[in-house]
């Protein structure tokens, strides 16, 4: 039997969670939650469902040695909520230790191979997507963000990396496709594994927080690290998955493809909230059927909303979703509650971002005379 | 009818240069002579025998316009004199012009990729190749020379050019090969193109030597330059072709894979005068057959050692050649006389570059501070 492959270029969802840790070997969070001294939203809710070797990270906080936390972002356009997650995920994870060490990868390469972008446009995008990180929390001090286009390290590790890897292995992961692709997945691959160079004080347990659709990247890079441990004496890196909000149509994807679907950081709080007002919702055809039978949370949006960014904490979601299932909350009303949130919430971000710009660039600068000055 | 295709990985010969000239169109290097205000050894011996866009090249030389000769050595061992070819070649084009500009890629990338060489290891040999190549006359005030795994600009234009290229069109110049193959392909495309971003003073002629096997590199960078003209602005290099030097051991390429086929310019010089003692050679099977019907220079290697290095000069060549095939020069003394040839050579040689450790060292240096410097 062909077992289905995750995409991570694609738009399609991953609508069965359970059978992805059947097929790809992706190991429940929910076990492992005793051992965190405090769990993120994304980790009471349930959003952050699955992970491979997230034990080995906690072992490094519970004893204090050194972890790194590695994600990256396309710089192809706003920063959307489904890149929030992401970030959410990678601020927590450098929060539960001093001695956690951010690398945020500017993944300029993937962006001018899958979109087309220029690298100098690109640019322009990166910095304001770095004040959209600093506003959301991350801690500039234990942080490291480049450029993939500017790292020799990355790019020399992607070629290293071509040689281990075979046309085969790539389609088995990747299906069928064009070389611009793998080359990409390689170089995400070179990003995963640099914080584990001996100039970044050698191998260490990495987390790497991503929607469920980038495993591969993850098995890649986890093949890689096997091939390439004699040479680099690699750890295998650790993931962490979150689900992937739905689009603000339903679609099982927010996606920056498709117009409409998605609410960006940048987008003007008031307009953005009026996309609320038309989003799909999990409501029933009429007013009478939902409070007989009650909506369905499960397949809204809106209700995504609440769980995924906007909500006051996890009670506010629960109160939410009761009230949904048993008719009391309707959704013209749960989504003004929904459209106040965003709003407010876009406002403050805004602000906060604004006044960050300065300090977005001075993160990539002093990041990028930390590397150059690093040995090699 | 499938045409064949050359390959630049593997060690079988380019047989019938005149099929290369029909099915690949390179043209013939014969018609330009007369524009050389000066003859390499190269195309007076009819070594140099192809060539694509050389006028344009020529066209630059009469106008004083500024141009690049773009070579590169594979730094997997020591410096061969099927290398030595190619460096000769590099420092004729630079020398025709105050306005050349050498680039000397050292492609540590495809060492690994092809060889399993590991970075720091070829480093070393790298040094000793930069000094062989001053030896042999490079002028070091106009000579840019980089390791491919540091160039950014280079790992960068290939992950350009990786969103360019489809997968027919690398299987229909190379066959079906393994990704880190067609990634090696992309760094070389870069490093050909490299010289005319705009921090080199952007699109120029671009002189490429190379043996004839390598052209698929030339056609996949001239696809590449027509694709990316439109950003860049790319000029199609210009490439010419040298004949390769047969095997001592006869067979048609004389490879680092083949022990005992080759000299390099590291061998003591008596043990590989010795060599030459006992190298194929076009002769007959007796001294009387080979008075009555003459030697054949054509298959030998031995008349190659003259031909295509050691000779004194043309003349020099042309007696070798018609005293054997007269059958007056026979194989022992001609062996003797060649092996001296050698062992003079190499003295001097050796001498010449171990005097200039340091300058290759020093012009390593300036090279990298150069392309620190160069703005992107």
């Amino acid at each position: 039997m062909v077992k289905d492959r995750l995409d991570p270029w694609g738009s399609d969802a991953v609508k069965d969670y359970a059978r992805l840790q059947a097929e790809f070997g992706i190991e429940p969070v929910q076990p492992l939650l005793t051992r965190f001294k405090r769990l993120s939203p994304h980790l009471s809710r349930g959003i952050d469902f699955g992970q491979r070797d997230l034990a080995r990270v906690l072992d490094a906080i519970d004893g204090s040695k050194p972890y790194a936390v590695m994600s990256g972002i396309k710089p192809s356009g706003d920063f959307h909520l489904g890149t929030k997650m992401t970030a959410d995920d990678m601020i927590y994870f450098q929060s539960l230790s001093r001695n956690a060490t951010v690398f945020y990868s500017i993944a300029d390469v993937e962006t001018y191979s899958d979109n087309g972008i220029p690298f100098r446009e690109s640019a322009k995008t990166a910095v304001k997507n770095v004040a959209d990180i600093l506003a959301l929390g991350l801690d500039p001090e234990r942080a490291v963000v480049y450029f993939q286009s500017e790292e020799v390290r990355v790019l020399r590790l992607s070629s290293t990396f071509s040689k281990g890897v075979t046309n085969n292995m790539l389609k088995a992961i990747y299906g069928e496709r064009q070389i611009g692709l793998y080359m990409a997945a390689l170089v995400q691959a070179g990003d995963i594994l640099m914080p584990q160079l001996p100039e970044f004080g050698g191998p260490k347990p990495v987390i790497v927080p991503v929607g469920a659709d980038q495993d591969p990247h993850l098995r890649l890079a986890r093949d890689l690290a096997a091939k390439h441990h004699e040479e680099f004496g690699f750890i295998p890196p650790s993931s962490i998955y979150h689900r992937l909000i739905l689009s603000l149509n339903g679609d099982a994807k927010m996606s920056k493809r498709a117009e409409g679907s998605l609410l960006t950081l940048d987008d003007p709080p008031v307009p953005s909230s009026r996309k609320v007002l038309g989003a799909f919702t999990g409501g029933r055809d009429t007013v009478e059927e939902q409070r007989k039978l009650g909506g369905r949370p499960e397949v809204c949006p809106v209700y995504d909303l609440y769980r995924f960014h906007f909500a006051h904490d996890d009670g506010h979601v629960e109160r939410v979703f009761t009230e949904c299932r048993e008719g009391t909350r309707l959704c013209g009303g749960c989504k003004q509650e929904a459209a106040g949130l965003v709003k407010r919430f876009l406002e403050d971000h805004r602000k906060k971002r604004d006044s960050l710009m300065n300090d977005a660039k001075e993160l990539l600068a002093k990041s990028r005379n930390y590397l150059a000055s690093a040995g090699r």
